[in-house]
C-alpha cells in the first residue's frame, strides 16, 4: 500500500456496489477507514449539494479521502490507489493493460447496464420505466456477461493468474445480475467464478440490496 | 516503455475519438505501428464479426495487439500500457490514482454524453433523435465540461503536474464538444487547456470528422 494512507469512504445510504468494492478491497488489505453515509435519495440528493461538491465535483460516490488532504473518486481509480504495491494488482505492465482493460470494461458495458437495472428494480420505479428502456439495459448487460463468460472459459480470474482489483470491480454488480433478471444459467463459468471469491482471505460480506 | 511492444492498432472506417487517444500517444512517443480500420457502419459492423470478435470479444475499436500475442482493450487501458514508465503517466500512487480518475470520469461521465452526440451529429441521424434523448447528452455532456472547468480553474492539467494520459483522453472528444452544440464560453478554461494540447511535443493533428 501506498505510503499517503486512506481515512475516510464517502458512501450512499443505500447500498452501491461501486462503494462495495472500495469495502471489499480495504477488507483484504485489513485496511479500516472512517465511513461516511450520504443520503442519495434526497432532493437534492447529498452527493448533489455544495458541501460535496467541494469534495467531488462530479457529485458522485464512492470518495476516499486520504490523509494528505487529497480526495479520490471513482471506484476503478480507488481501487488502483489502495492496491498499488499490495498482491491484488499485477506489477508488470501487460498484466496492468489487462486488469485496467476489464475495469473500464466494467465502467463501460457493464455497469450502466446491469448496475442501472438493479437500481431501478430495488430504488427506482422499475414500473415506471419503458420496456424499451429495460430491454435495452437486459440486452446490454447480458452482452457484458457473455464477454465475461468466454474470458472466464479460459482463465481464472480477471486480474492475471490471480484474483485481484478486476475481479473486485466486476464482482460487485455481476453478483445481484441473477436477481434483477439476467440469464446466469447462460454463464456458468460467471456462477463459478461469483461462488470462489466469498473464499478469498479477508473477504468481507455486504448484502447488495 | 513496456518491453512488450505494440505492433498493430485496430480502429474504425469513421474517426474516433477512442482511436485518437492511442495516436496521440504513439505520436507523443515516437512510436509507429500497423494500422487496421474497421468498418463500424457496415451491418453488421466489422467489429461485431467473427473475424474481430475472436480478438475482442466485447466488439470494440480500439484494440492494441501486441508483439507477445496480446490483445489489449479499452482506450484508458492501452494509455495507461503505451505510457508506463514514460513521463506521460505519474509514478507515484496518488498521481496514478488522480490520473485514472480523470480517465474513467472520462469513460463514464464525458465520453457517453459528448462522443454519442458528435456520432449522433455526423453520423448516426441526429434528426430521428428525440429531443429528449439530446436534451439527455446535452445535459450530461455540459455538466462533465463543467467539472473539468472547475479542476482547470486550479491545475494546469489532469495528468497532475504535467500534461499526460489524462489530458489525452479528456482531449480526444473535448475537441469536439463545441462543434456539436456544447457551450464553451461557460467553460473558458478548458478552452485554454485545449489550445494548450496541440503545443505539446510530438502533437499530431487528427480531423475529428
Amino acid at each position: 500500500m501506498a505510503t499517503v494512507r486512506p481515512v475516510r469512504l464517502y458512501e450512499s445510504s443505500i447500498p452501491s456496489g461501486n462503494a462495495h468494492k472500495v469495502r471489499l478491497l480495504l477488507g483484504h488489505l485489513g485496511v479500516e477507514v472512517q465511513r461516511v453515509q450520504l443520503d442519495i435519495l434526497a432532493d437534492p440528493p447529498e452527493t448533489r449539494q455544495p458541501a460535496f461538491l467541494a469534495k467531488n465535483p462530479n457529485g458522485r460516490i464512492p470518495l476516499l479521502e486520504l490523509d494528505d488532504g487529497t480526495y479520490l473518486a471513482e471506484s476503478g481509480a480507488i481501487l488502483w490507489f489502495l492496491a498499488h504495491g499490495t498482491p491484488y494488482a499485477p506489477d508488470d505492465a501487460v498484466g496492468q493493460g489487462k486488469a485496467l482493460q476489464w475495469m473500464f470494461f466494467e465502467q463501460y458495458s457493464h455497469e450502466p447496464h446491469v448496475a442501472v437495472l438493479k437500481f431501478w428494480t430495488y430504488w427506482g420505479g422499475l414500473h415506471r420505466k419503458s420496456s424499451r428502456q429495460i430491454a435495452r439495459l437486459k440486452k446490454g448487460g447480458q452482452a457484458a456477461l457473455g464477454v465475461m463468460e468466454e474470458h472466464l472459459e479460459h482463465h481464472p480470474w480477471f486480474t492475471g493468474e490471480r484474483y485481484g482489483i478486476a475481479d473486485i470491480a466486476l464482482f460487485a454488480y455481476t453478483r445481484s445480475a441473477g436477481d434483477v433478471g439476467f440469464d446466469m444459467q447462460a454463464v456458468p463459468s460467471v456462477v463459478d467464478w461469483l461462488h470462489r471469491i466469498p473464499q478469498q482471505p479477508g473477504y468481507t460480506h455486504f448484502d447488495p440490496r
